[in-house]
């Protein structure tokens, strides 16, 4: 998508270690009306899957998960890393390790708000290597839902995200695809 | 606003201790079209004041105030919890206590996105003693900007957040006031 990809090559930095920092417009400030487009690009890729639900997980998901499902006309569960009092006692959880915070982080969700025969959507910030999209289908499974597809913003190629998903045989959709980081450059897949 | 008031009477619940369970369409669970709704609303009641920048605290903050940046036209930071490490080592930072984790919690803020001379609207979920909500104005106020407008989706006014925010002179709006939780009851304000 050229909107996200050209905002990144403008804005987006480099730091090293395969660290793209996107704070400027989607992790910490957001450009609503670039979510808005994300979300509907999201749409139209996966009007046709059928999907009943999308599911992200907190933080930096849920922006271009509400704004997906906004123009899919569903609902939007985000897995909370933190069980609040509000939550019952007995709920999915799985742990999942997190790329910039170095440990294993635990995500949570309700099983009133997850339940057998959903078909889910998967939207998330980036896709790395997998691990926390890989956390929300184990959660998904666990509830008795089906994934019928995985959107991310951003995927770097390069840390085999894609691969670790393959297994799950749906369509996995990126729309900034960065096939390489060296140095200060910010390469993006051919597509 | 009769749409949000009519969904928590049906679907929030009263968990005693002034704790109101929304996690079926705001807290876990959103319901994108209901916020796009509130955010709209928002945007009605606050073009005037000349906003220049949303700043929200992550979590249950993102949805609305994403939706109302994106009818205003104007970017949104959230605050962040923990420092990431896409971060830069001098931030601004205050406390807050977190009603619903019974702690003391960060509010972080980057100088790259907040900066003098902006006029912050700040919008979030809930108003209840106004702790949140005055830790983000004081990181504004830190960072030299001026706070214009405070909008919150639900207010509890038995818990004198309005009035701890009196002295700001800025409009505060809610889109749902309860005055009473007594037992099971859900009461609003009349207007």
């Amino acid at each position: 998508m050229e909107a996200l990809k050209s905002r990144i090559l403008r804005e987006g930095k480099n730091l090293g270690d395969g660290i793209l920092k996107v704070d400027g417009f989607i992790n910490h400030q957001v450009d609503p009306a670039l979510m808005d487009a994300c979300g509907q690009e999201f749409a139209r890729r996966f009007r046709a899957v059928g999907a009943t639900k999308v599911l992200t997980a907190e933080i930096s998901g849920i922006a271009p998960a509400v704004s997906t499902a906004l123009h899919l006309n569903l609902p939007v569960v985000y897995a909370r890393k933190n069980k609040p009092i509000t939550m019952p006692d007995q709920v999915f959880l799985t742990l999942s390790p997190s790329h910039t915070k170095g440990r294993m982080v635990e995500l949570i969700v309700s099983p009133e708000y997850l339940a057998g025969g959903e078909r889910v959507l998967i939207i998330d910030d980036f896709l790395a290597t997998g691990a926390t999209i890989l956390g929300l289908v184990r959660l998904a499974q666990t509830a008795g839902a089906t994934i019928v597809g995985v959107g991310t913003l951003i995927e770097k190629t390069f840390e085999g995200g894609r691969q670790a998903l393959d297994h799950l045989g749906v369509p996995v959709e990126s729309l900034a695809r960065i096939s390489s980081m060296v140095g200060n450059e910010i390469v993006f897949v051919d597509d």
